[in-house]
């Protein structure tokens, strides 16, 4: 790769005269280590030696760019580099020791961690709803580490009190609201949990107090083909799962929103109380969209929230063409987005988006403790927005995607939504062109679900073991194309059909050939089985 | 700052230096600007140019050494730029638009963002329970954020799931458990609700399913200067914060076992089931630590699940001198610590360890989604470790803290919290040679609460207006110190006490005259009041 090629010359060279320029501020790097030996140091002198650990963090950025942005996304270079965990834990020497090391021993420790880790910005890494590198962001990412902010207060995070703010007033805006509140969480599931518990909260402000004994039992409804947080979180908040109801899905894995209906009427006929429908834009393993529109239809006759877990599909808004899969998204509640999935923002980028202007986020969740919420500040308190989480320390998660968007425009963001969708057609029309390869269902974004059948299967789908036969055919090709390293795409089974292969294809470091060797690879792994 | 001075002209240098280069790999950085002008580019052309990415990537890492690392950390440079929010909102120009932006003028907004952030890594913020930098962990954060890797299977994040297991075990062991489970959590606030959801589940398994309508009512026992993620958790989990008993703590802020025993029998002769005491190591404002093994003889008693809110004490675990400070924690159920406080690590890094062998950790949190934790994968499925939290998309946080751990050893480490302990009893020392300063109490570990008494005000002690005046004394000063840039501390009212100051003193940039400047400052800010 000629990009990286010339890059490692130019890093050794680099090497060089990072070296010569340290070792000039190096006051006492040696003398330190020195000290370290006799035990504490005097108390005029630091513990750290900050040019010894600039000179480490700027040859860690070498390694990062040849190891990780070069070869990492180079398709020459391996995907992943398979080992048994016997082995790499050997290969990695985890265990932690009394005594420290050498840099150069360190050094090589950053560069087999890079090594044996998931190349995920890959263009061949189809596995997950992640993946991909925007540079931008990840600049944004590296400036937020180095800056280290707890966003609670305004006092210690100021401009990222203000950044975040407007970056969901960009998101919440894309959803058709020009006014509301929002939060960044810890990722998609606590997005969700915190709508539950927000849902509930509005209907019973009682229960932040008195708990959910005093309440009637409270029911949940949710497709079948949900993310799974929407369980993880009932049993968590202490709802049950037993509570989430599961509504149809139709063919293509929508909400059924005459199914909705009836269900909660039979829980309301059995003496729950519905309170929360949470719907789905872009499923995990489909791709597909509730028909928002006439789910809202059923949480308004009912007086329902209805929460919109748009973790994976929300993106789509930025797209004119395609926006319509979440038609009717502004009467929700609330939503779900991550912008770490098809934005490529980098995880985690979460952002839960709310329509309320009550500070319901603030009255559900706060604990106004006193030694950081303190009201007598010299500025306006209403900036410390750290009591509208359940988190006390909360990373900066809005920086990365501030910076992107700021690099590529809204515009930049839509090309990347509408060339997915280009790129999922080609790689469907070309599927269809070839034998073996059969879809559940046409895809409605860019999840592409398919069975592919080896040679000596084809035309035996009558035969009784034939679905058992090829429920095995996907776990053994993801064994090869792992141990090989040449991609990674992911199976799963779903309801009665067995396992079938889930690529998604969004990542903006793809092309044309990355979908031709999907093909082809899926071909030469399984052709002889 | 001679380091920094000589790190700017070599970064002038470089920057000459690495336009030539990239500028000889670049093949159409210009061309694709210009095709972004007329909408979709080909399929065969993806739409990340690498070369330009990784040049923009290079000149915020030089931004983020001379901004962040230089002047972020020179004591002859603010801590903080103070603006007024609106000011800052124009200076920033956070509106998000359409279309993108030069390099350049990113570029500016990357050290915008550098310049108005507020410098946590200074030797002058004393402001929060995190602070200061260590290079490898910066290195290992830069590491993760490159990789991007979701910490849930072990075909995704092989190193990170074997070296997670490592470090928790390394943990562990500090708390004197050979065995044990555990997880890293986004923050001390999840690693506590973590453990009172464990508390629960494995006292009433059916919670999970039927929810908490069938049981009795539970109640949670704390202490009055807990942290209050304990009341957060109780309301998000569906206790409520009414049953969460406070517990008296003596004059240190160390909660009192004979108090904790009559409460429960208290609680349990009104019908409540009491299933969990949430102890602290260090707590927030006066950095009290619980008599553990008294606390445990109780929670043995009355067979309840011990927890240990070690998020900010737990850190003494690497001191032979300090670890007394947590005598019989070996004996809890669970520990949350926050590595990202006092050891650096950078945020966050947050471990939940448990003493359970049972599994208890991923039978209470899992829900088996079966498009990610597939049973027939070719390897052992224990390793895919995601099911264990209630998170589906989790962040790496323990490469960090792993390469400071191999960087300076469990000895360098605990070198960093016996320092920091003498920094602290200097501090007081010289605080009581002066007139002004009071201490709340003698401090137990690296928390100095003091009140400032003003001139003025000195000898007026039993004035009826004198905690009104006292009162108002911290947040001037603070005001002043924020707009004067110079450095951070905080403050806060506790019970009846009023506004006293809190300096945490543990970041290894510290040095003496650190801590003289402290009391110079206070006394230059104050001494008019």
């Amino acid at each position: 790769m000629k990009c990286c090629t010339c890059l490692f010359l130019f890093v050794t060279f680099l090497k060089v005269v990072f070296l010569h320029a340290f070792n000039c501020c190096v006051v006492s790097a040696a003398d330190g280590q020195a000290d370290k030996q006799v035990g504490l140091r005097d108390l005029s002198e630091p513990l750290i030696d900050h040019s010894e650990g600039q000179l480490f963090l700027s040859e860690t950025f070498k390694i990062i760019v040849e190891e990780v942005l070069c070869k990492g996304t180079d398709v020459t270079q391996k995907v992943c580099d398979w080992k048994e965990p016997e082995e790499l834990a050997w290969l990695l020497d985890l265990e932690l020791r009394a005594t420290g090391e050498p840099q150069h021993k360190l050094l090589e420790r950053v560069k087999d961690v890079a090594k044996y880790s998931i190349k995920t910005s890959h263009p061949r890494f189809f596995n997950q709803l992640y993946g991909g590198v925007d540079y931008h962001s990840l600049a944004g990412r590296f400036l937020t580490e180095a800056l280290n902010t707890n966003l609670f207060t305004y006092e210690v995070a100021p401009v990222f009190v203000l950044m975040e703010n407007e970056v969901l007033r960009g998101l919440r805006q894309l959803v058709g609201w020009t006014e509301g509140d929002g939060i960044f969480c810890p990722g998609g599931s606590t997005s969700n949990m915190f709508a539950m518990n927000l849902a509930r909260y509005q209907l019973f402000p009682e229960v932040k107090s008195r708990g959910l004994w005093g309440l009637p039992r409270l029911t949940v409804f949710t497709s079948s083909e949900s993310h799974y947080s929407v369980k993880k979180g009932a049993a968590y908040l202490g709802i049950g799962t037993d509570n989430v109801i599961v509504v149809k899905v139709d063919d293509g894995g929508r909400m059924i929103p005459k199914d909705l209906d009836e269900k909660i009427m039979l829980a309301k006929s059995q003496g729950t109380v519905p309170f929360l429908v949470s719907c789905t834009a872009g499923t995990t393993v489909q791709g597909a969209f509730d028909p928002l529109d006439h789910i809202a239809d059923v949480c308004e006759k009912h007086k329902l929230w209805m929460h919109v877990d748009a973790a994976w599909g929300g993106s789509v808004l930025f797209s004119k063409q395609h926006r319509h899969l979440m038609k009717g998204v502004d009467r929700a509640n609330s939503v779900g987005w991550n912008p770490h999935k098809m934005l490529v923002a980098g995880l985690q980028c979460s952002a839960l988006l709310l329509q309320d202007t009550t500070n319901l986020l603030r009255r559900c969740h706060s604990a106004s403790a006193s030694y950081l919420f303190q009201q007598d500040k010299f500025y306006d308190v209403n900036l410390d927005v750290g009591d509208k989480s359940v988190q006390c320390s909360r990373k900066v998660d809005c920086l990365k995607l501030w910076l992107m968007w700021k690099a590529v425009g809204s515009a930049g963001l839509e090309e990347r939504v509408d060339k997915a969708f280009i790129h999922v057609r080609y790689l469907v029309e070309e599927m269809k062109k070839r034998e073996g390869f059969q879809l559940l269902h046409e895809p409605e974004f860019v999840n592409v679900c398919f069975w592919f059948t080896p040679p000596s299967m084809r035309g035996n789908e009558k035969h009784a073991d034939y679905q058992e036969r090829l429920a095995k055919v996907a776990p053994v090709i993801k064994e090869r194309m792992m141990k090989q390293g040449t991609m990674m795409v992911g199976y799963q089974p779903l309801g009665n059909k067995v396992n079938f292969f889930r690529v998604i294809a969004f990542s903006p470091l793809l092309s044309k050939k990355d979908m031709d060797f999907f093909l082809d690879e899926i071909e030469r792994l399984g052709n002889d089985l």
